[in-house]
């Protein structure tokens, strides 16, 4: 067994505390990471927390995880010593289903291991995430990643990175289209990133003025401060793409006017309310609501060499193992740009 | 000035009553069709009452139009006289921007002039629509019909058959796909005949047992009483497509989890009512809700070849002119199985 330190919260009230586990010894598939980094993602508040339910305590998040290959099994052929990888938002799965099969292992039909806040195979087995020092994961559902990549900065494309990439990927994201990313937060950021640089024009939607600024050094053309109705009217059947990435309530109705024809509204942030749809807002223009899941591994590793070609990644502000509970409540106030990451080396000290 | 009669309702409360017109002169590119047939749609019923607003009186109702060319314009290429012909839901639009150049004529940017309770180009004259025994159309807006076809039958396929048809292709129904209709109505029995035309196995969802029996010899495999739970339960994630055509208040959510991942549920029919929407429903299945409007001329074309080619028509009962407001009381009732259609020579008597 491979002796590992995290942080932990033992019940949705608590704050983090040091916790020590034991990853399995690594099987002839397997690869053993030690963690470099790992993101703070907005979801692992909400399971912390327990805001989502069904919460499995002691808990210890993380599912941006960038590190180190210390070992590796004896049949794994894709990756040796000394590589850095990645792991993402789901550390195993049946393999075997139709969506497994097309690598769209997020969506699989069987058992889907999350990297925290989930079970193994067995499905007894808890798993932990990167607030450690330490993962053992099958070589299948680990990452390359660039070394021209700075590390820190690259971990949360494992999960900002991916949820922003695979919605514009698929809705043809490029020169000649209008795309509207909605909030400029963790996923926003990475929105706005991805979409420039694939050739698109990009607005950025947000209610803070003050967004406007780093907004166009991310490389937006057009800053549509939506708390002025006179502003969404000027961009009335605008865009061809429009990416929520806001978790906070909103008007769909608002949105979807702002499409042209044929337009795709896509949510990837996850509000806890429901929403209001008025059925003519689609119907007239032939527009969609999407939503969109993360993305499996092959769109994954794409979307990680893309990032290491064009030379993209996080804003972050890497932070120690021991400020996790001061992290969380500035996030909660919107007082991170954009990312926080924990540098792992600290959890030795 | 072609002297035309017609039936019209004068306010929102009216009773039909005999209304006599006159039809423009034909100009170079317009055809002068004889109405033989007029389809009753739901959307006439609404327009008549003014339930969505702004309707003009008095109004002469009716988009499923099905006539004989009785003369042409000296420059008209596309038909001669004696020729079958249909009208849709529109008679005119800009012509010149983007979607008019892709034939997309029903999401004009500029005036699109709806065949009834509109206005012609000059933005002034009054459209009337089908429920009269002439019309006169620019060319470019009237739509070959199949002699093949019978024709009182063929009238609905101008706006109820497009309706469906329309969506069904632009999310590739066909073998080896599963399609769910919802609601088994005028645009639902379409929906049902086209979709298994095309290939796909075909399930009708309703509230109303009494329509089993009818779904299956309309081309349906399954029949889903929507009203108990278990049902729905058995068919979670099992559509591709499902085709939402009441316009009734229901649950968005409970139908986005019939569907399979990256399944589309598409809305055709207009509930009065906002509907509510679970974001995590769409994001778990990268599952998209779309709306869809008609089609453009070149389209329903399409769909009106590729009925006769298949011997589709719908399922209809012959009325005469004089009995529109009991057809109406009939249809909210749900008492037609499944369009009322007017047969014009009823207007003389």
């Amino acid at each position: 067994m491979i002796f590992t330190k995290g942080y932990a919260v033992k019940s949705p009230a608590s704050a983090f505390e040091p916790f020590d586990f034991s990853r399995r010894d690594i099987g002839p598939y397997d690869v053993h990471i030690q963690i470099l980094f790992c993101g703070i993602c907005h979801s692992d508040i909400h399971q912390a927390k327990d805001e989502w339910g069904g919460s499995i305590y002691p808990m210890v998040p993380g599912h941006e995880i960038v590190g180190k290959i210390v070992n590796v099994g004896n049949k794994v052929s894709k990756f040796k010593i000394d590589d850095i990888a990645g792991v993402g938002c789901f550390v195993d799965s049946c393999g075997n289903c139709h969506n497994c099969q097309q690598s769209e292992q997020q969506f699989c039909e069987g058992h889907l291991s999350l990297t925290y806040n989930g079970t193994e195979k067995d499905l007894k087995t808890p798993t932990y995430g990167g607030y450690s020092n330490h993962i053992v994961v099958n070589e299948n559902y680990v990452l390359r990643i660039s070394s021209k990549l700075t590390l820190a900065n690259t971990a949360p494309l494992l999960c900002a990175g991916i949820t922003t990439y695979s919605p514009l990927k698929r809705f043809h994201t490029g020169p000649g289209k209008r795309v509207g990313i909605v909030g400029l937060g963790g996923l926003g950021h990475m929105g706005v990133k991805l979409a420039s640089s694939m050739g698109a024009e990009v607005s950025l939607l947000s209610t803070s003025p003050s967004k406007e600024n780093d907004a166009k050094k991310l490389g937006a053309t057009h800053f549509i401060l939506t708390t002025n109705p006179q502003n969404l009217e000027k961009y009335t059947q605008y865009f061809d793409l429009l990416l929520v990435t806001i978790s906070a309530k909103y008007d769909i109705n608002q949105y979807l006017n702002l499409l042209r024809t044929k337009g795709t509204m896509v949510v990837v942030g996850v509000p806890e309310h429901e929403l209001s749809l008025k059925p003519f807002a689609l119907i007239g223009g032939n527009k969609q609501i999407a939503g969109s899941l993360i993305g499996g591994i092959s769109e994954t590793q794409e979307m990680l060499d893309y990032c290491a070609e064009k030379n993209i990644t996080s804003d972050v502000e890497i932070i120690p193992i021991q400020n996790i509970d001061l992290a969380y409540q500035r996030i909660l106030k919107s007082d991170i740009r954009y990312r926080f990451v924990i540098d792992l080396r600290s959890i030795e000290k």
